[in-house]
C-alpha cells in the first residue's frame, strides 16, 4: 500500500527531479518497526517459556517424595540443557525443512543452526518476520517443554542417564520431525490441521513419549498393592503450587508468542485476545477441578486443582485465539473435568504417572486439539483427529522403540533397593533436604 | 500536527493530482505504533501483576503454620481463578460504566465482557489507547490483587467455601463499584481524588475487606492468652521472602502499567520514573523496618523487613510518578515505620491479622493516598481523605454485611477441633509437607 | 539519511511554498520509536536483573544450613535495598563522570541522581539513547548484583551489620569507581578493554570483594578438620535450583539489555543473538558439570550442575554478542570445567566459600573476560588481562582495607557460640523453618 502510493506520486511528479529523488529515498526506507515488535515478541515469549522449565522443576520436585527430590531437580536442569544443545545441533533445522541446506562439494547438506551476523543491516533482514536468533530462541523453548513433560511421569524410578539419552533423541529428532509436519509446513499443515501453540505438537507429544516410557518402566514399588492404589503424596505442595503459577505465567508467552507477529494492530490485538483467553481457560480448569473434587470426594484436592489449571491451559493451547472468553471458559473447564476423571482411571490401568502429566498434557491436549473447530473456521474434527493420531502414533511408537532399546542395552530402571532408599542417595549421594527428618 | 501539514501540502499542490493522491493516502495511514506500545505495556504489566498472585500465595504459605499451608495455597489458586471469572462476567463492565450497555428489546442492558474481533483492522481500533483485550487482562489482575490481600489476614481459621463466595462478591461487585468511582470516571475522579495505581482502590480496599472479616471471624485459638500475645511464627520464611521478591517484581507492572500509555517520549519516560520510584520506595521501606526493629527490639525482624518492603510499595502506589527519587525514599520509609508500629498495635486490639496485611495494605495505603499532594499538583489532602473514607467506608460496610450473612447462613469459621488440627487435614485431607515432622 | 532526503526535496521545490512547508514540518518530527524501544529494553532488562536478587536469595538460602537461612534471607533483602539507596545517592553519578556536575556557588559539585521531569517533551529527550530513569533503573540492578555475589561466600559466620556497611561502601563507591573505568568512559575503555555485560566489572569484582572478606573472616568452625574437608550440605536444594533458574532467566536481561539499544534492525537482532548465546552457554556449563562430576566422582552432583550453569552464564557475559552458538557452547563449557575443578581447590586452600561464588563469579569471570578476543575484533588477550587485573586488584585491595577496618572496629565475625547455634536464633531470634526438626 505504501509502496504503491509512493510510486504513483513519483510518476506524477517525474518532471520535478528533486522531489522524485526524495520520494524514491522514502520508498527505500521500509518500516522496520514490525520486525522489531515481532522479534521482541519472540524474546519476551521465549523467556516466559524458558521460565516454564523452572515451573516443571518446581511442580515435579513438589510432587515426588523427598527422597527423590534432588534427582528430580537434576533431571529438570539437565533435560533443559540437553534440549538447548540438541535443538541447536539438529532440531531447529530439521524442523524447518528448506532452510537447513548448505551447498557443499557433493550437494546440499544439513547444517547446524546459525544466527544472523552481528549488526545486521535492515536490507538483509526478513522485515516481514523477525530475527532468526529470536525465532530460534523461542522455538527452542517449545522443544524443551516437550521433554519437561516426560520427566514428571517417569519420576522416582527411572535411571538418570538413560532418561537423558532419551531426552537427547526426543529433542534432537522426534519432536522436530513431528513438529515439522505442521509448523515446518509439512503434510498436516497442508491438510488443514490446526494446532496454534501445540496442544498436540508439544503437550500430547510429550505425553505420548511419557506414556511409552511409563508402560515399559512399570509402576513404582508398592504403588498398586492387593488391588488397591497406595497414595504417595508429594513432599512439598508449596513448591508444586509455585510450579503451577510459574507454568501459568510462562503460558502467556507460550500461547501469545505463537501469534508469531506483533507489528500490526491486528496482531497485537490478537496477542491480547490470546493472553485473556489463556488466563480464562486456566482459571476455569482450576475452578472446575475444585468444585468437582469437592462434590466427588467431599474434600477439595489441591493437586487436582493445580492439574486442573494446567489442563485448562493445555486445552486452550491448540486454539487460544479464536474462541470468545466464554469459549475459553468452557474449553478450559472441560480440561479440568478430564483431569479429575482420568487421573484415577490411569491408576486403574496401573499406569503410574507420578505427577499426572498424561491426563494434563496428553488427554487435555487431545481435547484442546479436538475443540478447535468449534471456533476456528476452515478446520474439521476429522482433520484434527487425524493430526492427533499421526503425531501421537509416531511419537508413541518411536519413543517406545527408543525406550525398549535403552532398556535392553543399559536398563532404564534403578534397582529395587535404590528405589526404596530413594534416588537421591542412591544415584547422587546427596539429599534435597538433608536436615529434615522424614516423618 | 501531521494531519495539518499534509492538508496544507495537498492544498498547495491541488493542481498536481498524482501527488495530492499520494499525500491523501499518507494521511489515511495513521501511526499505529503508540497503540502497539500501549497494548504491549498492558500485556507486560498484566503478566507481572499476574505474577503477584504467586507472590501472595508464597508469602502467605510461608507465614502460616505448616498445618495450614495446603489450605492457604488452595485458597490462593482458587481466589485468583474466581476473580478471573467474576471480573469477566460482571466486574469489568460494571467498573467502566458507559461501555457496558448493549441495545436490547427493552432497552440497554448490562453485557458480559467481550473482546475485539480476531485480526482487528487498524481503522476499527482505539488508536489513541490500546486493545480491549490487553486492557481487560491488565485490569483483571488488579481486581484479583484486591482479593489476594484478604486471604492472608483471615488465614488459619476461615472455612474455604464461605471465603470463596466472599471473593466472588468482592471481585464481581464490590471492587468494581468502588473502583468505578475513580477509574471508571465516577464522582471521586470528578472531585479531583488521585490514586495512580491503587493505594486506596486496590490495597486499602482489600485491607478493609480483610478487616471486616477479621473482626467477625475473631482471632485464632490461643493467639491472645491471659493478656499476652502468643507468637505463631510462619513455617517457611524462605517462601515468605520469595513471595516478597515476587510481589516487588510484579509491582513494576502494577505501577508502571498504570501509566496507561507508552507510545510517546513523555509516556515511556514516565513509566521509567515510576519503575525507579517504585523500587526506591520498596528499598526504603525494607531498610527502615530493618533499622527500626534493630533499635526497638534489639534484633532485626525478617518478617518486618519483608512487610516493610511491601508497605513501601503500597505507599508509593497512589503517586509513583510525580515524586523525585528522594520523595519515593521518604514516602516508602514512612511505610516501613507504619508497619513496625502498627503490627503490634493490631495485636493489642486483638485483631488477628496472620500475615500483617492490614498494616501493609490498609494503613500504608492510607499513608500513600495522603502523601499524593506533596508532589502532585492539583490534589488536596482533604480530597484524598474524602476518597479514602468513601472507598474504605463502602468496602468495609458492604464486606461486613456479606461476612455477617455468610456467617449467619453457613458459618465462616471452622470448628475448634479442625482449627487445632490444622485446616489441611480437616478440610483437604492432605498436608503440604507430609514427610516433615513438626517440631 | 532521512534528513538529507528532505533537505534535497525542499531545495528542489523551493518554488512550491506549501509543499516546502510540509516537508519542513516532517523534518521537525524525529523518529521517537528507537527511544521508546531502547527505554523499553532497559525496563524489561532491568526487571529481569532485579529478579536475579531473588535468585541469589533462593540459591544462598538453599545452600546454607537451616540454622542460618533466615539470616541469609535478611542479608539478601537488605543488601539489595541498601544498594538501591547508595547507587542513587552516590553510585550512578560517580560511575558516569561528566554527567554528575551541577553548577553551584563555588563551582561544579557532585549531585545525587535525578530523573527527567514528568511528561518529558520529545525535544528534550536523548532520542539517540533512552530515558535516564530507565538507564538508572537498569544500571542499579548491576550494582546490586555485585553485592549479591558477596553474601553467599561469607554466609553462616559474618555479622549482619558489618556486612551491610560493607555493602553500602561497595555499592556506593567501590563498584561505581571500577565500573566507571570501562562503562563510564574511563581508561580501560580507552585502552580497548572489552567487557560487554560485566564478567569482570560485575562478577569478578563481586568475587574479589568476597575473596577479601573470606580471607579475613576465615572458614566456618569445623569446615577444615584434621586435614579433611567436612561437607556441610545445603539445607534445601529445591530452593537452590529455583534460585539458579531465576538467575538464568534474569541473565537474559543482564546480557541482552547490555546491548543498550533496540531501535534498529541491527540492535534487536543483536539482542536476539545475545539471548541465544546466553542460553547456550548456561546449558553447556550445566551439561559439562554433569558429565564431569559423573566421571570424576562417579556420581553427578546437583550443586555442581547448578554452579556449572551459573559459571557458563558468567563466562559468556564478557562477550555474549560476537560468538557463534558453537562459540557460546565451548566458552560456557569451559566455565563448567572451571567450577568442577576449582571448588575443591579453594577448599584445599582453606578458603571457605559457602556457595561457590568465587569459582563461579571470579574464576569463570576471568575466563569469560579472557575469551573475548577469540570472537571480538579489536580486542587483545593482553588488554583483557590488564583490565581484569586492574579491576580485580583495585576491588580486592580496597575491599580488604574496608573489611580490615570493620574487623578492627566492630568485628565482622559472630561469636563461636552464635555460629554453632546458628545465626538465625543468635542474631535474629527467629528460625526460617521453626516447625521442622533438624535431623
Amino acid at each position: 500500500m505504501k509502496k504503491l502510493t509512493v510510486t504513483l506520486a513519483a510518476t506524477a511528479l517525474a518532471a520535478l527531479p528533486g522531489l522524485a529523488f526524495a520520494q524514491e529515498a522514502a520508498a527505500e526506507t521500509p518500516d522496520i518497526n514490525p520486525y522489531i515488535f515481532t522479534t521482541l515478541l519472540f524474546l519476551i515469549g521465549g523467556f516466559l517459556v524458558f521460565w516454564m522449565a523452572a515451573g516443571f522443576a518446581m511442580l515435579e520436585a513438589g510432587l515426588v517424595r523427598s527422597k527423590n527430590v534432588a534427582m528430580q531437580l537434576t533431571k529438570n536442569v539437565a533435560l533443559f540443557s540437553i534440549a538447548a544443545i540438541m535443538y541447536w545441533l539438529i532440531g531447529f533445522n530439521l524442523m524447518y525443512p528448506g532452510e537447513w541446506m548448505i551447498e557443499g562439494v557433493m550437494g546440499p547438506w544439513f547444517s547446524i543452526t546459525s544466527l544472523e551476523t552481528v549488526g545486521l543491516d535492515a536490507a538483509d533482514a526478513s522485515l516481514d518476520y523477525a530475527s532468526v536468533g529470536s525465532d530460534f530462541f523461542f522455538q527452542l523453548m517449545f522443544c524443551a517443554t516437550t521433554a519437561s513433560i516426560v520427566s514428571g511421569t517417569l519420576a522416582e524410578r527411572i535411571k538418570l542417564w538413560p532418561f537423558l539419552i532419551f531426552v537427547a533423541i526426543l529433542t534432537g529428532v522426534i519432536y522436530p520431525i513431528e513438529a515439522s509436519w505442521q509448523w515446518g509446513g509439512g503434510f498436516l499443515s497442508e491438510m488443514g490441521f490446526s494446532d496454534f501453540a501445540g496442544s498436540t505438537l508439544v503437550h500430547a507429544a510429550g505425553g505420548f513419549a511419557a506414556l511409552a516410557g511409563a508402560l515399559i518402566l512399570g509402576p513404582r514399588i508398592g504403588k498398586y498393592k492387593d488391588g488397591r492404589v497406595v497414595p504417595m503424596p508429594g513432599s512439598n505442595l508449596a513448591l508444586a503450587t509455585l510450579g503451577t503459577f510459574i507454568l501459568w505465567l510462562g503460558w502467556f508467552g507460550f500461547n501469545g508468542g505463537s501469534q508469531l507477529a506483533m507489528g500490526t494492530v491486528g496482531d497485537v490485538t490478537d496477542v491480547s485476545r490470546i493472553f485473556a483467553n489463556t488466563n480464562m481457560a486456566a482459571a476455569a480448569g482450576a475452578v472446575t477441578a475444585l468444585i468437582l473434587t469437592q462434590i466427588l470426594f467431599k474434600k477439595p484436592d489441591l493437586t487436582m486443582v493445580l492439574n486442573g489449571a494446567l489442563a485448562g491451559l493445555v486445552s486452550i493451547t491448540a486454539g487460544p485465539l479464536d474462541p470468545s472468553l466464554f469459549g475459553a471458559l468452557w474449553i478450559g473447564a472441560i480440561g479440568g473435568v478430564i483431569v479429575v476423571f482420568t487421573v484415577p482411571m490411569l491408576d486403574k490401568l496401573k499406569i503410574d504417572d507420578v505427577v499426572g502429566a498424561i491426563p494434563v498434557h496428553l488427554l487435555a491436549g487431545f481435547w484442546g486439539t479436538l475443540a478447535v473447530p468449534f471456533y476456528t473456521d476452515g478446520t474439521s474434527f476429522v482433520t484434527q483427529i487425524i493430526g492427533f493420531v499421526a503425531i501421537g502414533g509416531f511419537t508413541f511408537v518411536v519413543s517406545g522403540i527408543v525406550w525398549l532399546i535403552l532398556n535392553a542395552t543399559m536398563g532404564i530402571r534403578v534397582s529395587e533397593e535404590d528405589e526404596i532408599n530413594g534416588l537421591d542417595m542412591a544415584e547422587l549421594g546427596m539429599e534435597a533436604y538433608p536436615e529434615f527428618k522424614a516423618g
